[in-house]
């Protein structure tokens, strides 16, 4: 049975990830800053900690002893994440997480990377063509901790796979991103006022992409693997379908908003590796993945 | 006055770097892991400590309050710091340090990269031009670290240069290195055996080279900057150079030892921003730092 070390498990994906853990059968541990209590099957074991904090994740690890470990912890902070300084203080503790499991006898790490490593100006990204070229503290922090996980996880024996997620929406997400804050607007009757939207997205539900990483855990596939559906949205069209489902096609203001200065024309993935290599495909399309989650905030 | 930091000063560029910024006016502070009773001027001061314990640079720079910083340490044990783990610990002390100057209310911060961040296919390497490809551990944490740091110094107000640092030689150079081991044979009257040497490299006197780093102390110049000479020398000349300069030119046995296997053919540096933005030039050249180099051995 594989011990599988979670982090980032309270987060908008890692919440989503204990279940089909629990369901394939893992032993699943997940470490979180507060007290117990946590969402999640009651088959998962919780584990108070701060990965931040200096001999944490020796302690944890210790602990748990784990086989197989699923990192999504960062600083996800809202309109501060991109320049936030606490990057910096996860590339160190990611890179301390990593030597601690390495250490520990760990097989196989699994750890969230972002397209925001990419060259935007390249519209497509695929993973070992797309240069990488990240714009931001967030991307050159991700970017910079995959180059030396990498390499140290090969020099460790340890199996080491780097999902890049895209543009992700569905439940506990910030309310002020854009699908919740448009589902938001609809699900009140309230207008919605968003840029034209013209801008081409892949957008996937948040629970493809955990489900995405737990296939990754299983998967022997090694590198970067982007975590995204392979779809082209545009974002207007993300809007229509959200205003669509919840009969208020009127609602939506489109132009109302301006649309981001140096905003990319096109941000897609390429998702061949995660399809026929890892052997993942999405549950939800855009249509019911939407709806689902217009569902999921008329209920709040 | 400046209050300067140093990192790494008992190392093999840092002890040379203590005479000159005492020399430049500079307030000199230097950590150390072991006990007090370090080498260089006695107008230093020697701080106990370890960067790669938790708490270590808080503590340190809270005590020095450093305008600035001149980063040397990093693992550098011979034969085995290429592939060693421990590159990866230096990663997480360093973007550390970097975080706990910056709060403290650093200016300017100078680190030590390396020219294994290049893609040494290339040959010439010129910052702004060259691909960064670092084939080892060593040259990927370091690539990494710079790229975070430069985003982080950004970020926070710290101006940041990084020095990369080529092929270098002189006083308490490691025994079993090239220019040293073929000295230690020149001053004991033994055989010298070397490879055919046609390799064109950049060899910079670690005098030079800790001049140079204490001129990018007192430099407004940010970025990478390479402290090399610009100067090419095949390695069979420097050691015919050496021979020379001990008077047995019959000693050093060309071809026997073979080429390393894919050894590139020249590794040179463009030492235009360090010439011309800098202002520094080095003070030996080949003949006279071979000479004192040797005559150093010779003494031991």
């Amino acid at each position: 049975v594989k011990r599988v070390l979670v982090t980032g498990a309270t987060g908008f994906i890692g919440r989503q990830v204990l279940a089909p853990l629990v369901e394939a059968g893992h032993e699943v541990h997940a470490v979180a800053r507060g007290a117990p209590g946590q969402p999640g099957p009651a088959a998962v074991s919780w584990h108070a900690g701060d990965l931040l904090a200096p001999g944490a994740a020796e302690r944890i690890v210790a602990a748990v002893r784990p086989t197989h470990l699923l990192h999504l912890a960062w600083y996800v902070e809202h309109g501060r994440f991109w320049t936030g300084l606490e990057n910096v203080r996860w590339v160190e503790a990611t890179l301390a997480l990593l030597r601690a499991f390495a250490a520990g006898g760990g097989e196989r790490a699994v750890m969230a990377g972002t397209s925001a490593e990419y060259d935007w100006a390249y519209g497509f990204c695929s993973e070992h063509v797309t240069p990488l070229r990240p714009a931001t503290l967030y991307g050159i922090a991700k970017d910079a901790t995959h180059r030396v996980a990498a390499a140290a996880a090969e020099g460790s024996g340890v199996a080491l796979a780097w999902g890049r997620v895209f543009f992700l929406y569905g439940p506990h997400e910030h309310p002020d991103r854009l699908v919740a804050s448009v589902a938001r607007a609809l699900a009140e009757g309230r207008p919605a006022d968003v840029s034209p939207g013209t801008q081409v997205r892949d957008f996937m539900h948040v629970e493809d992409v955990a489900r995405g990483f737990c296939a990754l855990v299983d998967s022997p596939v090694t590198g970067p693997v982007n975590v995204a559906t392979g779809e082209p949205a545009r974002i207007r069209d993300v809007v229509a379908a959200l205003a669509e489902a919840a009969g208020r096609p009127d609602l939506p203001r489109y132009g109302a908003l301006p649309q981001p200065a140096g905003d990319p024309p096109v941000l897609l993935a390429d998702v061949r590796r995660l399809r026929d290599e890892v052997g993942f495909t999405p549950v939800h399309g855009l249509t019911s993945g939407l709806a689902a989650t217009l569902e999921w905030w008329s209920g709040r």
